[in-house]
Formats: structure tokens, sequence, C-alpha cells
């Protein structure tokens, strides 16, 4: 076991605040990794509040994580000491149900560890990356490549699969027109993705606002959706929506806007009911979706494309005492586009 | 013109009765046909009473139509006096929108014309099969393989298409698990099909009542809806299921059902919205899609594959007199599977 320096709730309404937690030993299929930088994700904001359950206080969240492997378990292979490597939102699965064999880890039918506020497989409630270091089994390791700026790339691990995963999966690419509902952590990755894919994009954001940003990303198009003539306009345009908004929407309105065979794919999950008109999916073959974040494979293949293709999320450096006032900033959109504290801050 | 005998709805309340109507001139692209055989299909009723909105009067329906081409017009050179033909729901689309050019017509960009109560190129209000005669552009003119069974063959060209335009859209086939919902005239038809395909295949009934039919018809599984452990058990089972049921359903029951990436497709419509949880779909990869009958190709790739392997649906041959006493029977599910109207009795 060893100690670690960490910021934790310790309940859902008091700010986060410095704690120390636990360790387990490196296994042999364990990497330790020395965390360099951890995202800051809206999910830490629900999960912590426990607006999605009950959880087990303190609890320590975060899972954009990014560091470098300081120590490997006897059976390790793939990594090696000082190699630059991430973890996103599991760190664990069966890894023997027909989905972990596929590498859909995520989908894991004995169901997945989260990477925080998780059951590990030794029982304990996983800690997540707003910590000095973690050790994770193997399997959930990504390789982080050279060309990437280590301290913008965390948010990939959990924004950026979230997007590529969905856009791989619905064959975004050259031809296809795709919409990105939301502006934010998730949607600003998800243009740069789509783009660099060859879809012709599109943002559906709350007002103009953020159009000159969403321009210069990718999208060749941006709508407001408090107009109500967007709905109008796009009607029957586009062959994808992916939806990052998690807010209630009116459903049939975005169905609208959809092709015939094409998808909406939720990715932020509402607290109602999805409600839509039967009708309008069965006169076009339209589909809603959901999609969560990513298999392994599909995260290393998402890390490489971004290598290959020069992509970063848009990120805020923070020092670790500020992210109680980083999650008000998430709260009210207030940040462009992705807050990420610097691990030296934990000490 | 050509006046033939009918039977037509001439309110939304009153029984049908025998009636007149004009069929146009042959034209160029036009075949006529002498009618044999016209199902009878649970939409019929629907639109004569006004349930899908108010309707002209008098009005014949009918689209599940069989018989033989007595006459082509001159420009038409895949059709010849004395084929066996059949037509289904639609009789006209732009035919050079996207989707026409793919061959789903069903799906037509313009709008479709429907075989009855749709608005035809020159105006008129269509009317359908329950009649002796009707001329139909020849591309809607669908061919009738010599071995199946003229007098039972009709319903194909709706509930069959219906159910196979899915099976195949979504790879139903060896390997696959499918789930059909309702055990009816579109139901008992797709039991078949999704059987044919090589599927394993599952009927979701109200109650067991049919169990022995399902089995018969090619289920390798037969479960009652209305007992709850039927939806334990068979958590996560499918990767297709197609709902036949219009009537309103606890949807998240059903997706539940749904294996990671499975599809729950809905044939008929719900008068009320469908209404499930996100996290279910996002948490799966699991989609909700609609899908009506299917383009003019599949229609015959499903009339194709039917002859090779010797399905036709279970019917009822009737003659027209009968027909409202038919539908109150309809209503109260009680036929095995579908109602064929004998058209010499239009005479």
């Amino acid at each position: 076991m060893r100690t670690v320096n960490a910021y934790a709730a310790v309940s859902a309404t008091d700010p986060l605040e410095p704690a120390t937690i636990e360790r387990r030993e490196v296994g042999p299929h364990d990497v330790l990794i020395d965390i360099a930088y951890a995202g800051v994700c809206h999910s830490d904001i629900h999960t912590v509040r426990g607006e999605w359950g009950p959880i087990a206080y303190p609890q320590v969240v975060g899972h954009e994580i990014v560091g470098h492997v300081a120590e490997v378990g006897s059976a390790v292979t793939t990594h090696q000491v000082g190699d630059r490597v991430g973890v996103g939102c599991q760190s664990g699965s069966c890894g023997e149900c027909e989905q972990c064999a596929k590498g859909e880890e995520v989908y894991c039918l004995k169901g997945n560890t989260q990477t925080y506020a998780g059951v590990d497989a030794d029982g304990t409630i996983t800690q997540g990356g707003y910590s000095q270091a973690i050790v994770v089994n193997e399997r959930f390791v990504l390789k982080v490549p050279e060309s990437l700026d280590l301290a913008k790339v965390a948010p990939l691990l959990c924004a950026g699969v979230t997007l590529f995963s969905p856009l791989k999966h619905w064959k975004a690419g050259p031809g296809t027109k795709v919409a990105i509902v939301g502006m934010g952590g998730l949607g600003h990755v998800g243009v740069k993705l789509a783009h660099a894919l060859g879809a012709e994009v599109t943002v559906l954001s709350r007002t103009l606002a953020k159009q000159e940003d969403g321009l210069k990303l990718g999208a060749d198009h941006y709508y407001a959706t408090n107009e109500p003539a967007t709905f109008e306009k796009l009607a029957g345009e586009f062959d994808l929506i992916l939806n990052t908004v998690s807010a209630q929407l009116d459903y049939n309105q975005y169905v609208n806007l959809l092709a015939v065979d094409g998808t909406l794919v939720i990715l932020g999950a509402p607290s109602e009911p999805v409600a839509v008109d039967a009708i309008s999916l069965i006169a076009n073959r339209r589909s809603i979706a959901g999609s969560a974040n990513g298999g392994i494979p599909v995260t290393q293949e998402m890390l490489d494309f971004c290598a290959e293709h020069n992509i970063l999320p848009e990120t805020e450096q923070i020092n670790a005492a500020y992210i109680n006032e980083a999650y008000e900033r998430v709260l009210s959109s207030d940040v462009r586009y992705r807050f990420v504290i610097d691990a030296k801050t934990f000490a």
C-alpha cells in the first residue's frame, strides 16, 4: 500500500478538500502511474453530489488521467517505466465475456469497473484521478503518443472517446452530415474529431455565443437551437446527430432533423425519459440510440487518430485548490472548454 | 376510364358497402391488373374509420393486391398480359430523389403515393384493392413467382415486406436472436421469414394462446408478456426485436431485452409517444428505430425469397360481403392470421 495526496469529496454538499488515499500494491498485471494531469468532467460533479445515486465518502473522482509509468507488475509486458500513459472511465472488466473479447470492455456483460466510485476486483471502492498516483490493471492503461501535449491530452480519455466511438460506430466520414448538439467539453472535441474524419459538421448550440470558436475548431455550420427557424431549415438534414447535452430536450425536434436512416445518439443521460413520436421514426427509418464512452481498442485508436491529426482539447489548466471554483464554472458553462488539473499541485 | 365494382367506406362509422369506382385509362407506363385477391390489413380499418386523420369518402382501401396483368401501356417492357403480379402499400413516388434512386420508394423524399387514400400524380385520391381491377405505374407492380399460391400470397405485399425489410436491414440471420412482438397478421409472417433467414426466433405474445401455432410456424421459443418473469428471464437476450403491436407498450421493458448493440424496431405506430430511459440505451449502445414497409426491390426480393423457401401467410378466404364482419374479427384478434377477399365476389 502507498499513501498519496488527493482531493476528495467528503459529502454531497461540502466542497472538495485535500485528503490522502491508499493505493494498492502493484500486482503482477498492474501498472503504477504517476499522474501528471487530470481532466474535470461534468460526471465528476454529478457523482460527488450524489445526483446519480448515493456514494460512499470520502470519494476521489476524475477519469481523464494522464501521466508516466512509475512501476509495472511482474507479468506486465506492454508498458514500461517512463511511458506516457492514460486512464479513462473504466479501470476494470471481467475480461472474459463476449463484449470484453471484442474489446468492448465498456459494455462488459458482468459490468465494468468505473475508474472512480466503482467496485474494484478486490471489493474496494475505486478512487479516481484527482490524486498523485493510481494503480491500474495493464489492460486499461492507454499509450499516449509522444506528439500530443501531455498538459492538454487528458480530456480525450473521456470526452474524446465518448465522441469518437459513436462517430466510428455510425460511420461518420466523407459524404456524411454530422450534427453535434452542445458546444461544451464533449461537443467541442466532437467537432474536431468529426471534421478530421471528413464529415460535414454542424454545431447545434443553444445560442450563437460560441459560433466563432465552433467554426475555428472545424464546424462547417453553426445554428442556434433557441431559434425555431433552425428546426425548419435543417429538417431531414443529418445522417448522425450526437447529443452531448444531458438537459431535457424536445427529442421530436431533433429526430425531425435526421435524414432517412439517420441516427440520433444520446451521450449524456437526461433524468426524464426520452419521448418521441413513433411515426417520425417509422416514416424515415430513423433511430435513436445511446452510446457510452468506448472500449480500450477504440480509445487507443482515438489517441492515435488525434496524434495523426494533431487534435487536442481546448483546456484551461488549474491548480488543485481551484477545483471547487472550477466546478461552479463548469455548471455555468463558463469554461472553454475543459479544466485540467496540474497533478503536481496535489503535493 | 373504366368503371369497376368495389367495396367502399362511405363514412367513418357506416359499414363498407358495394360501390363502383373509376379507374384511369392505361397510360404509357401503366399496367391494368385484374385483381384476384386482396388482403385485409389493420391499416385499412384505421384509415376508413378516420383514426389516422380525416379522409375523403367514398374510399376503397386494400393494399395487399394480387392478380393478373390485363393490359400494359405502350412503354411498358417489364410486364406482359397474363403475368401474375402484385401491388403493395405504395403505387407511386417521385422516382428521382436519392431514396427513389436507391429503390427505397417508400422513403421517397417528396412523399410516396399510398395505394389508397393517397394523392395520385394526377391529383385524384387513390382507391385501393377491394375492387375488381386497378391501374398502377409499372414500377410499383411486383412479379409473383409461379410457385406461390395466388389465393394466399396477397398479405406478403404489406405484412410480408413490413417484416422482411427490417429483418434484412438489421441483418437477421444465422447467429442472431430475433424476437417478434405480437403474433398477428404481421407477426406470424415475421416468424416464418426470420426462421427462414436462419435466425433464432422468439415470439413475445400477450398470452400463450397461439404458442402451438408459433412453434409450428418456425419459432424456437414462445413467451407470454403478461408474465413478468418473461422480462426477467430474457433480459439482454435479443439482437433485434420487431414490434408489430401498435397498442401502447412499456418500451423500457422491451428495450431491456436487447443485447448490447441490439435494436428495437417499431413497425406499428402507437398513438402515444414512445418513452424510454436514456441510460438503458447508453449503457448498452441499444437503439430504437422505426421501419415502414419497404421499397420495390426489397419487396420483390421478399417475394422471391418466399418462393424459394415456400413461405405463405396463413389466410382465411372470404367473400366481399363478409368484410364488415371480418373487420370486427380483426379488431378482436379473431383471425388466424389474415383475411383475404376473393375479388371475384366484387362482381
